[in-house]
This record gives C-alpha cells, structure tokens and sequence, in this order.
C-alpha cells in the first residue's frame, strides 16, 4: 500500500516554517526572475541555466501541473480523448494556465502536446504541436524559465511492437521541437519500458537533454519488469532524468521511485530522478493505476490532494533525493505553488503567486471567529484529519480489472466509437461482475 | 440534516438523457448566441432579454460560479482576506473565468465585486467596482448574458447596527453600477435579514431588477428569524427574486429553499426564487454553514461535488420551482456546466463547453479498456458511490464553535492582524477543546 | 442528528477515574451483596429495598441488557420471531445470561418474557411467563436484585385497537407476574402512546410499581405524539418511572429523554426516569428507528458500542437526571458493567464482575509491548477514533422506509409465512429502490 | 494488503442456497450426534473417529471459537492477563460457552488452557489445566466432538532460547492431557517458528495426533521465516496439521494460508491444512497483527466479523484446500454457525442451533415491514456493504510500533505491574508518536 512509507516519513517539514516565513519578503525580488500573468516581463537578457546545468549543481526543479485535467474543468478538453487541441482552438486558456503555473513556481513549462501524434489528431498534430511550443515559449519569455518538449507512449504499441513505425511517429514531433528549439525533451507516460527506451533512443538523436517517466507503479511495468529494473534500463539507452509520472498518487509514486533509486544504486548507475504524480490520491489502486478505480475519471473529487498534502510529498521527495519535482493530472496552480513553498528554504525565493498565500494558513489571522485565526498555523493542518462529508461512500474503491489480461481482444482500441451493441454487452457484464 | 430530502428526491433527472442528447446536435447553432472565449462574438444586434422577462416567462436562469475560491486556487486572490483586488491586478485572469462561466453556460456574469467595499479595500475599492464591472461587461459582450453587480453584508453589522451608515456604504457600490449600467443588482452572503433589508432598500433606489441572497441553513439567520419568516421579510421590501447562497452544500441549501418557498406561500407574497450553494458537501455542519467546519478552508477538497451532484441538484431546484439556479464557492466552470446540461431539455439548447463533454460520461465509450467503457452512461455514474482514497480520516466532521455567542468580544474583528499573544491563547484554546 | 448533544456532553466522567480506582478495594465486600454465578449467595435475610425506595432515595439503579440478541449470537433464540422459548428449551442458557448481567451490576433482572404473549406463542406462552420468573428470581436468589416482569406492546393494535381485547392480553401475562410475585413491573417497546398507556392502566391493577418505556425517538411516537406529551400521558395514566428502550442509540436515545423530560417539567408532572437504549450506534436512522437500517437485524457489527460509549452514555444519563440506567438490544454483560463503573463513585461500590476488568484499561499495564501499557489510561480510549476495519463501505445508510405509510396493506403481519410469489415481488421492490 | 484476494474468490457460496435449505430438515437427526446444552446426551456407546481419520477422508473439521474475548465480554477473563482460570472460579461459565460452540457445529472442543503454563499462572497451573480437560470432555460427552489439549507460546522465548527450559514448560500442560487421555493436540500462538518446532517435537512424545498454528501473517514470523518455509519447518518436525490462528482477520490468514500451501507444495511435503483467524477484520495491521491496531484490545468492536464474511471465509478456506476451519479471538458461537451452515452441504448436515437460524436471513419472511421481509434472501446479505454507524471515524487504523524491534529492552516484561513512573513515560512517548 502507498500510504506507508516506514519510519521517518511523517512530517518532515518540521522546523521549515520560520524559515519560509522571512523567504516571503524576497518575494518581490525574486518576481522580477519569475515573473508571469500581467507582470511586466523579466529582464531578457539573462542567459537562462539548462535543466542539467541545474540538477548537476544539485538545485531544486519545480514542475508544472495538469493541462488535460484541468482544463476539462475549465470547459477546453474532451475527457476520454484527452487530446491538446486547445492549444489551437482556445489559446488564450492555454496561455492562461502556463502563466498560473509559472505563477506558482514553475521553473519548466512543458508544452501541452500530449498525446498530439498524427495517430490520435490526424492532420491537426503538427499544428498543434507548433502552437504548443509558441504558448509554452511565448509565457516563459525572457525569464529563467525552461520550455519542454513532450510525448507520450503511442496507442499503436498495445497492437503490434513496431519499433521502426513507432520511431517515426516520435521523430515526427520531435522535428516540430528542435524546429522551435525547445530548452529539453520529456517522454513521460510510457506503461511499457520498452517504448520507452525507444522514445529515449529517438529523443537523443536531437541533442537535447532528455527526461524520460513511466507511468508505473511499485509493481513494476506492464511486462512485468519491476521498477528497479526499468530505471536500469532507460539510464542504459541514455536517458539524463528518469522518473514516473500520473496513474498514482503521491505516496504510491514515491515507493516506485524508491524501488528505481535502489534499482539504479545497485547497478552503479547515475540519474537525475524526477517525480510527477498525480493530485489524486489513489491507496487502493491496482497495478493499472487510477484508470481502474471506478471513479475515473468523473468521480474522483474526493481524492483531490490538498496543498498540504503535497507540502509532505514534496519535502518526502527531496529527502529521497529526487530534484525534479512537479505534478501530473489533478495538480492545479495552487499544487505547483505548495511544492515551490514547502522547497522554498532549499530554493532561496518563493513564487510570486505565494503574495496571495500565507504559509500554512497564516493569512487567517485576522479572520472574525476566533476558531478560524486558531488555524493559522502549521500545526492546525498537518495534523488534521479532513472529513470527505460524504458519509454515504466508502473510503476505498475495488479498482476494475475483469481478469482481462494483456492482448485480449476487448482492449483493442476501435478506431470508431463503440456501437451500441457493444455498450450494452458491456453493460451487462460490468452489472454482472459487481455483483460479485 | 441536509442530506435527506425525502421522498421523490432520488433521481430526478431519470428519463431526460435521450432528450440532452439529441440537443447535443444544437450545440453549435446556440454557441452563436452564447459564445465566450476565443469563438467571435454573437451577434450584436439582438435585444437582450432582461432577467425579470426570462424568469416572468418561466425560462431557467443559469448563475455563475466562484470566483474567490477557485481564483485563489489559480494563485489570485488571497484566502483570510477573499477580495477582489484581482481585477486590477491580473484582469485577464479574472476575464478567463468570466469567459469560462459563460462558455458553461452561465446567462448572468456577476461583478467580481465581493467585499469591494471602502470598509476592506480603501481607497482601492473604487476603481475595482468599475475595472469588475468593465470585464464582465467586455466579456458579456453582445451576447444575451447579463451582467449583474453584487454586493454583499458588511463587517460593520456585527459591532453597530447603523442603518445609515451601512446603507451608505451599500450607496457608494450602487453608485458605480448605476453608471456602468449593469443589468441588474444581486445583494448576497447575508448572515442577518435586517441589513438585507436596507441592502434590498437601497438597491430598488436605481430602478433595475433586484435580488438577494441570505447565506443561511434551515435553521435560519443569526438572529433566529426562521427562512420562512427571512423570505418574508425581503419579498415585502421589495426583492424581485428570493434565495440563499454560500455557506452550505446543494442538499441543505435546497432545503432552506423548500422554507423560503413555505413562508412566501403561506403569507401569500409572489417572487422569484433563487439559489446558489456551496460546491461542497456540509451535511455535518452547524448553524454557521462550512466556515465553522474544521476543513475550512484549506482542507475542503474531499467536499468537492462532482459534476453528477451538480445535475442532480440542478434538477431538485427545478422541481421545487426554482428558476435561477447557480453556484458559490467551490463552484468551478464544469459545475455550471453540469446545470446547464441537466437543463438543457428545459432550456432547448446545451452550453458551448459542452462540445467537450459527453453527456453523462458517453465521451468515453472509445477508451481501450473495456471497463472503462462501461462507464459511459447515466446509470453508472448516478449510481456510483465515490470513495475517499482517505482511509484514515472520518467522513464528517463536528464543526468548531466554541460556544462562543453573539456579540462575544471574541468575535471582534480587528483591523491589526492577531498579535502573536493572542494567536497562542487562540491555539491553547483550541486544543484543549479538540481533546474534549 | 442524534449525535450532537450540545456543550457539556464532551467528557463527563472527567476526573472520576482515581475515585473509581479506590472502589476496586470494596469491590470484595459487594460482592456479598450482588453475587451471582457460581458465588455463594449472599444472606438471604436481609429485606430488599423496592424500586421506588430506591429512587426516591436518589439511589442509581442499573438495569440489564439485551436477552434477545445476546442469546441470539449464542444460538438459543431466532431472529425474525424474537421469542423467548429459551427458558423452556434451554433454561442453563438464560440462567447464565442473568448471572452474567447480575455480575455485571444490575440492580434488576427482568423476566425473559418479551413478546411472550398467546398472540404470538400459542399454548407455550403460561409455561414460558411461569419459567421467565423462576428463572430470574433464581438468580437473584437472596440478593439485594430486583425482579421485573415485563410485558411489551402487542401485533394486535396494528390492525384494530380493540382497547378491551389488547387490554386482556396484558391482563393474562400480569396474572402470572402477580402470582410469582415479582418485585416491580415493566411496559416497554411501545410505539405508540395509546397502547402504553392502556398497558399501564392494566399494570397498575396489581399495585406493583410499574414502569413504562416507549421505543420512540426524539420524532415521537407513530402518530406523531411527541416525547414530551407521550410522557404527560404516561404520567398522567399512573407510571411510576418513564423512559425508553430500544430501537435508538445511545445519544439518541438520550435526546428523547430530554423531551420527555421537559415535556414533564411544563406540565408540572412528576417521575422518574428510565433509559435503556440500544448497545449500536445509529445517527442515521429514520423515526422508525434501527429497524429500518438496511443493516438491521444481521449486519450491525460495527456499530456495536465500546464500553467506552456505554460510560459517557451512563454519565450523560445520570446528569440529566436519570436514574434508572440500563440497556437494550445489543447490550452485552460488560455494556452493563460500564455503566456500573461509570457510576461507581455515585453508588459506592464496583459491581463483581469488575475484579475482572481494570477501570480505564488499567488491566494493559503489564502488557510485554510498550505501546500496549501506553493504552492503559482513560485519556487513551477517551480520545481514541476507532477505525472500522471496512475501507470499502460506507459510515452510515439511509434507512429503508419505501414511502409506506401506516395502516397500508403491506404493513399487515401473516399469520403465515410470506409465500415464494411475494417474497419475489418484494425482492423486485427493493432492487428498484436501491437503484434510486 | 490481506482484503484483495484476486479473482475467484468473489462469492463463493453462490448456488449454495437451495442444497442448505434441504439440510435443514435432516437437523434433529443429527443433533443427536451433536447434542450439547439442556439436550440429552448423545448414544455414548459410538466410537470416536479421530482427527486424522476424518482429515485423511476429506472431511471438514470445524473449529471452536474465541474463550478469551468472549469471556471477557461475559466478565470471567481479564484482558491484559488473558489467562483461563475461569475454568476453576467460573466452571458453569466456561461450561456454558463449550456447550454453545458444540450446538453451533463445533467438531472439536479445544481446552481452556491458554497460557496455562507455572509460569503465567504460579502454582494454579495443574489444577487449571486438569479442571479445563474435564470441562470439555463433560461437554463433548458421549457425542462424536473431539476435545483437544492446547499450549501456546511461552513469555520466556523473547528472552533467552533456552530450549530445554522451554520444552519442560510444554512437558509439563503435556503430562496433565496425557493423563487426561484428549483426542489430539494443539501447540497455537506461536509467532517464532522454532519455539512452535520444539512445541511440536514435545507434542509428538506422546503419541497423539499433532496440529500446530502460527500467529503469523503473509511477512512471516518474528525471524521473517516466510509463512512457506516456517509450514516447510513444522511439517519436517513431524506436525500433522499446520496453520494460523489469531492475529489477522479472515482474509489476510487466508493469504497466509496460501503461502504456506505452496511452501508445502514447493517442498513436496505433505500435511493437513487448518485456519483460525480472528473475528475481526484487520486490513490495516502491519506485521504484528491486531495487537498492535490502537483498538487493540478495547475498542475492536467495529472490526467484527458478520456471519455473511463468515461463510465467505469458510468456502474460501475450503477453497483453498483448508479442511480444519475455526476461529480465534472475537469468533462467538453464531461465527462458527456461519461455518457449519457454509459447509452444511460437504458435510451433510446442519448443527443444532440451526433450529434457531434461518438460512440466508430466511427468517425475516414473517416480518411486519415489507423492506425487512424483502432482507430475507442470500443476495441481499451478500453484497450489503453494512455502515459503521459512526461517521466521525476513519475507516483505518495506523498501527502503533514505534519503531521498536526484537530485543529492544522497552520489550522486555516485567514480572510486577509498570510503574507510575514508567507509565508516565510510556504515555509521554505516545502522545508525541501520535503528534506525528
């Protein structure tokens, strides 16, 4: 289970707060490097640290947040497609949400082109990914910080293994990237470690510094290959970050990336490690991630991750020695802003969005009841057991599975969408199964 | 206890799916009328139709959402302070959430004018009514959304019952809503129906529309005036339209509502009946509504409702006669959507986001794995009970209060923040309370 | 909610534990006075003290616990009947079931005779009321315990209120109450008023005292009598002590008393007051009380009460005024051992089976592990938020209840079994329910 | 995590239903074979099969259940001390508790010798031991129940491994149940794998049948000797029947048992299988099992098996290939019903308290309410998820440790009770682990 992390683990932000109070007066200063939104732009003229440059000096890397996630909320994504084409379609949402995540602290902006490969987009992919990198590109502006290319896992590599044909969809994003000179490359979201090598040999072809994520768990890929293992293997195709990212949450990812660290120390190997779970939290998930629970992906309110909440898996993360720490699906703004708070003592500076942010609820001090200013404070929130004000619901979900095992016919994905006749069988069989 | 509505209250949205989806083919023939974001504004011409004409007409009326709680997740505005200073600050932040509402659907765009009165703000207070008037103008556009000014109770209340000078602090926001020439005028969030009384006095002044909203539970206002007799009250000062907002979740909201709609009936008084609750669950809280819960509000995410809450709640106003229907805190723009979506059979047209939302979850039915196309269809998603992923937390919460009463020295704001002294009483206090 | 009971309720046995610590020293010397089991029986010579000497004199009288559902658990009695031909078919069982309670510290054992009445058992019910009373006056042998026959509310008022008829059947279990000389008499479990109070006109014949308990809650009684004026009624028609058993939990049960209590107050009435509620703890039942849960009768488990509850519950009682104090269905013989602890400062002695039980856990003390001996204290289990063990189901039902009104046809009991064909149309109701 | 079991083991009893309610007719020929209670004994003159002579036929053995904690629960055991002298202060208590295990379908009636030993009890021990022999066997009487003599880890291993010592102790309970002549034994609560092989190597000197249980769970002994090599290791020492008892709820000893089973297989050893887990359920235990939950032992009442889980487990068990089924602490008589009725169809027959249980609820079908009629059916009480009733709480404990390991003084007992002093210590240590 996730949720235990052993001895040490409870709440190893103790002591930071004071701290991370005297970072707020450096806040203004620190905005002219970061700045965003209706700031006025960050001088231009700074030569901006690459991201290895940073990790190899042993800084601190804040990620940014979910796009897909978020902006279904916000009214721009089609849930079950989850594809990018906002990026050409409203931009101004787009750019809305690289400018909060900058906001927030975010010192890598990824593009928004996930799953944007001709596969999924037919003809719309290269403009998509174009505009991607001019919104990432445009919002990060003069200031410190660094535009990242992503791509993600193919859906053709559940069909066939064609490494060749699998390559060239890669190399076909990959030119729209080192076309817009991108700072570095991610292929995250990769359940199967052999496409994820592959990502990692295309990506290399182009020079940049590559970060590579599965989205597995402490149980390892979908081959079965255990974390340990993967980590080895991605390091050996030359992949410069390796991590996980989505499918779990904070807990969960963080045992895995445990198991990759070991797997890498024991084979003598040298990474930078990265992080970017989920906002969601996910104690009773399977081997298949958060897509089996059966709340996925419109019930899944109650798991919400709360800034504290990821205060703790940020300093969790730090102390496992992972540099690169962001978030995936569910991460919103404020998600961003509670790693950039929690690190800012080993950063030096807080975001500029914590002016609207006092640490561990400090901006309640002048509230009217006296029962809310006695939440001011660290103590308060670490330690408070939130209720879910759902006393109808369990507080653990039986992921779905239905024994069904890698290449079965039902986990063909149709090109069309599925006929009626075909709902309704699964219909019935789902009503059959939880009966059981 | 909110959560039980008895009788008829289970599904009511049974029977409607067929309908909203045939209207999906509606969609884009309706964006014309009610586009937002980056689509070209509708046409011009068009002779809005006032808010007293729709709801006279017996049309539905879909409100907006929050704008302090989910701007603060988006790092704009403070918590504590919950001001809207961010429509000087970071206009285009507020713009975008505006445009995100509307795209849901919303038909009324309020001012982001919330506590924006010379009392909090000072000398800023002025040029924030008009910058939030500017916006929701700009992005109401020529389209057939109206734009409404809001103000809300003042602090003073609780120290002096001043009626001139609190109903001068209402004149002064007036002031500039009457010269921007805003649609119509919304007074909210009052804990007291006797300064909602001089607010809705004070409002009729100019002449427009005028609705009012108290932030009271069953249990009615701080001074026991039962919502029956609240409902009352203001229909006979001479509110157009009647109803709650904030401070508690759908269910008891609505069944505030089911008082205020006794009372008018049996003083035989006629109005317009309105609501807009909270976007979290509060089925245990007390007479103070969710400021009081432990959770408030840094914890509140497990409360989140989800978007088939939403329908549901959306249909239960429907049926108990209300016509205006939006939402408070908590209320994202997929919130609204929700509302739009249930009503849309009654409406005659889906919001323009709906181009990115399946109705009822049918977006998914071209995922891979077979499961999770079963989950695309009204009957798992009403009946699914969401789990926590919190084992180790309860599901209700007993809400702070400390006895404490009216009046109490206590409950005086300063306008100094809590000195440390007092804020280390405050904690002593506290614990020694939770370990009761 | 029956689980909020205001100020004051938190910890009320605050600062009783060392009081209670020195009782242990005189728990030898009681024991003479209450023993049971497989103790020599005390003096037989000493006068008893009647029940009303007993509260008159503000004494705390402990009442018994649950026969039906404990000798359910042990085999001995059917559910669904809920009769008490144990006494004949298995008199070792009931016997040692009273030894249990007596151990335990009531004051009163009463017959095992609840709902033994010709109506439901034909020809066995003389020899089941005859056996009933042997059988606790056996045990109660020459002890200071009181002897209670009791007789509940029968199936008949349900379909007539044939006052005459009705009135017989209490007449015919009283003849033998009388002829076995029992030492005070109990009416309990009625849910409505009227035939309470026929039952303690009929009571009240014999000259006993007599003591009446409805199984209502704070709701009232099924024609919608209040508690209050169901306690003026009682009180009027001549009981002595007034209360309720049954069919609510403990904080809910204790709501009603309140208003009974009060409703006596402003009539100016005189009792005392009994209260024996259920050992589950129900917050979300509905007025029909824990029948209606969808747990009820063979899934309530986890709901059973600690004796820690039982203990607040026993204070919460006595500092209402009430002082006669026991248990109904799910009230194990340590239940009535709590109680008995709780008020052993009050009374002056522990009750026997106490040299079997360390106050407060106390008995852990010794225990290898040192978290173990950690729990030896009442601030521990005082505080402790035990845990459920159930991750995958919920905290609390809705109570079944499908709209059925009194008097409708499908209200009236068989004298048969329920035939095949309408147990499946039942079945089919309830299945389209529960999908509501 | 003990809840998943994977696929298959969903609801095992399926189709059982209709064969179970055919067996109920045959339950007064067979109870005199089983007799027990007020019943008159059984024909003695039948010769006894023996336990391997039923094993070794495939037929299933039941267990008892817990003497402990329902004792305790009664008032005749101290929690803490947790020693059986009941059996001399209490026999008709003990007597009693025999008899209803035996009418619940109890095949086996193991002595109340728990702990038993000179060096828990001083100079009682003999007489205890002889008196807990006479006390089953008078209840087993001349019917087919097989009583066993019990002896369980003793206080001294975690000190010094003086094997010797240790064997003597074991010698010494053997002497009295050889003399006593019982039917086979059992060495139970073993939770390091060599004390439980010099157990077992002490049992076999005497020539009766040998069944040794560990208190392990799936991460194996106090060595972490895996659950496969610690049966690998009893069943070389020469043990016929090799299980777990206590510890662990149902699903997790299943998990246990699994393991041991393929260590068996792995090892191509053979040797009869026997489970008997808690009736608690206890997904959220680490290593050490419940004792270690904070509602050890105190407040486990909401962790409490229902019958339903019951049958579950034992169809499950025999699933598995388990022939000897039973249960440990917190199983009362109607838990070991639930495991007669489960396997009535194996076995033939139904047990004699089976007069007073209908199948499946079956005895509802006379109730007044048409919703609790329609609880009288299998699939009703089979996938009911039963609430808590107890909202404010979590579903899931953390359990204590504090990271103490073997050998740790702070483990170490002490012959006379913890002092004040280091009480003191204790619940300072604790209050600053649970701030964490």
């Amino acid at each position: 289970m996730g949720w235990e992390l052993g001895e040490g683990m409870g709440h190893p932000t103790e002591g930071r707060a004071p701290a991370a109070q005297r970072l707020q007066d450096r806040c203004h200063r620190d905005r002219r490097l970061y700045s965003g939104g209706d700031m006025a732009p960050a001088g231009s003229t700074r030569a901006k640290k690459g991201i290895l440059e940073r990790l190899d000096s042993g800084e601190v890397v804040v990620g940014d947040g979910s796009f897909l996630f978020t902006l279904e909320k916000r009214g721009f994504v089609k849930a079950g497609l989850w594809t990018p084409e906002a990026v050409v379609e409203h931009p101004s949402a787009v750019r809305q949400l690289h400018t909060e995540f900058l906001r927030a602290g975010a010192d890598v902006l990824q593009t928004f082109t996930f799953s944007a490969t001709e596969d999924n987009m037919a003809s719309k992919w290269e403009a998509v990914n174009a505009a991607a990198c001019d919104l990432a590109q445009e919002v990060a502006g003069g200031g410190g910080a660094l535009v990242a290319g992503g791509i993600c896992q193919t859906s053709l590599y559940k069909y066939h293994k064609d490494e060749t044909r699998i390559k060239n969809i890669f190399r076909l994003q990959l030119e729209v990237f080192a076309r817009k000179n991108v700072d570095f490359l991610i292929a995250e979201y990769f359940e199967h470690v052999e496409e994820a090598v592959w990502a990692v040999e295309v990506l290399r072809e182009v020079g940049a510094p590559v970060a590579v994520s599965l989205c597995i768990g402490p149980e390892g890929d979908m081959h079965d290959v255990t974390p340990g293992e993967c980590a080895v293997k991605l390091a050996r195709a030359g992949a410069d970050i390796i991590g996980v990212n989505c499918r779990f949450g904070p807990w969960t990812s963080l045992q895995t990336m445990k198991l990759m660290k070991e797997g890498l120390r024991d084979a003598s190997l040298q990474a930078h490690l990265m992080v970017q779970c989920l906002g969601f939290h996910t104690p009773d998930c399977g081997k298949g991630g958060f897509v089996d629970l059966p709340e996925y992906p419109f019930g899944l309110e109650p798991r919400v991750a709360t800034r504290w909440d990821i205060q703790k898996y940020a300093r969790e993360a730090y102390n496992l020695g992972i540099r690169y720490i962001g978030g995936c699906c569910g991460f919103e703004p404020y998600h961003i802003r509670a790693i950039a708070e929690e690190l800012a003592p080993e950063r030096g500076f807080l975001p500029p969005a914590s002016e609207k942010h006092g640490s561990w609820g400090s901006g309640l001090n002048m509230h009217t009841k006296p029962w809310i200013r006695a939440r001011a404070r660290k103590e308060y929130w670490q330690n408070l057991r939130i209720a879910s004000g759902r006393p109808y619901n369990p507080s653990m979900s039986r992921p779905d599975a239905w024994g069904v095992t890698k290449g079965a016919a039902e986990l063909m994905q149709q090109k069309e969408a599925t006929t009626e006749q075909q709902l309704r069988e699964l219909f019935e069989k789902q009503k059959f199964k939880s009966a059981q």
